[in-house]
């Protein structure tokens, strides 16, 4: 799993500060999670290539997370893109992304397919062999998902010594990979854990932003390997989180620590703040592994 | 007069070239011209106070000149705006706009004001005692206006000597400034040319992006300071142009000769040349005075 931030600042878009947009990669798949203005310069800056974004995944329809939705799309035209384009985001985005197409007449030569988000539930809303998406809902002052991404188990790993010392056939290789015991030709039945390994335990990254101290969200992210949580505040300035139904780091590590993940990622940050480094020691009081997040970092897992 | 390119290249925003946007200076009013993606950033870049843009003026409806603009009327919301915002563009821009901001649940705290454009003949779209604002109607695949800045003419100016050497009392000057004639108690007439001096000539400016080569646009344009035209093609690409309703540098400088204007300013390049400097040398063999619109340059006149 491969995650960089092309932005992770709350509110406007600033000479070096940028609003929410971030490429989540896993098993051969580029998820693009917000896509705030300038989304398309920060993927340039950040040498994504943009032809293997196939699905982008919009957590609420406030302009510092999809206001760059508009011009990506426009741009995928520009490119010559000709594959599918998925777009997953709360119910009106795609009358929002229709109209500005259709006033400027500018339709995609791609085919766009909206999934448009409604439930206060979770929801599986993408599922191939390697991979599951599910909804996280999040409490904001608009409707807001958040985003669970989960590697199903892969195939175990061939235990190359033992099928030669069994001289067992090719043939049978896909059968062991599955997790099936082979029976040789002299009638013995050789245990599958003789020939083959578990394969990585499969990883699993959660994206939650924007929202409010939402303990309710503990249960869906249980034991995840990474959490990234909006703390747009520090604790100092708690009345204010409240009010606009933002978080603390504070909050952002209970939350951590009670769904036992593997590591935090900070972000959303507010731009009132000079430094972000108490981000970091607020939540490291309540939970150890943190991490903060910062435009063009890079988080490999 | 000062004008502050903000973007002046076609297409999509890249890491180090932006999407049409320009601030327009002129006796005091502060008017934006188009508000293409980063645009809220470039006037931070370029050190321009938001609270003086009250003006918004948009040519047309594609990406590259407007999906910068619910950006900035969200950040205008953010940071305390209390006055009026006045937007010109096509017919469309309100319902966009608005479908946005409904969608954030993030109405302006400010008066927005629309003035929705539909004509294809010249306009008078702003006036005030200083200035005036009329659409330029252009050729291109969308609805498009130009947009012909011109001031007024200003007061005379006193001649300080020649009122004192009369012994003119205070309280005429304004009728002085006004252009008239004074009476002096022993009944001579004095005329007003003896007593003040002609103001400055008026000055004007034309914003003329996108559109193809089109004469029509000539008499309402003639013999005005300043004039910037599109040139996304150079004349090798004119195949280009006509397809796709832009013009070649050739062509802006044969608009500029006829019209007789007194600068010619080229921008809108398509990002496809390396150079923008054979734009340059292109019109300038048909027309001399030729600048090259570039992000951040600034014009004074």
């Amino acid at each position: 799993m491969k995650l960089t931030i092309l932005g992770c600042y709350a509110a406007t878009p600033r000479t070096l500060t940028n609003p929410t947009a971030q490429v989540f990669e896993i098993r051969n798949h580029m998820f693009l999670i917000d896509c705030g203005e300038g989304t398309q310069v920060q993927l340039r800056k950040n040498k994504v290539k943009f032809s293997r974004i196939n699905h982008i995944f919009i957590s609420h329809l406030h302009g510092d997370h999809f206001f760059g939705l508009p011009g990506l799309i426009s741009t995928f035209r520009l490119l010559g893109r000709k594959k599918e384009l998925h777009i997953y985001g709360p119910k009106g985005i795609k009358e929002a992304i229709t109209l500005l197409l259709k006033l400027g007449d500018s339709w995609t030569n791609y085919p766009l397919k909206f999934h448009e988000l409604t439930s206060l539930e979770p929801r599986l809303i993408f599922e191939d062999e390697k991979v599951s998406v599910r909804t996280v809902p999040l409490d904001h002052r608009v409707y807001t998902n958040g985003f669970l991404f989960k590697e199903k188990l892969a195939e175990r790993k061939l235990n190359v010594e033992a099928v030669a010392k069994y001289k067992i056939d090719k043939a049978y290789f896909q059968n062991i990979k599955k997790g099936n015991n082979v029976i040789l030709e002299d009638g013995r039945s050789i245990p599958n854990t003789e020939l083959s390994f578990d394969p990585p335990k499969p990883k699993s990254y959660a994206f939650c932003s924007d929202t409010g101290y939402n303990p309710e969200i503990v249960p869906l992210i249980k034991n995840i390997d990474v959490l990234y949580h909006e703390s747009t505040f520090l604790d100092s300035d708690s009345k204010l989180s409240i009010k606009t139904k933002h978080a603390t780091a504070k909050e952002a590590a209970e939350i951590a620590e009670m769904a036992a993940v593997g590591q935090l990622i900070l972000g959303h940050y507010s731009t009132r703040y000079k430094s972000i480094e108490p981000f970091k020691s607020e939540a490291q009081a309540i939970f150890k592994n943190v991490e903060l997040a910062n435009d063009g970092k890079v988080f490999e897992f």
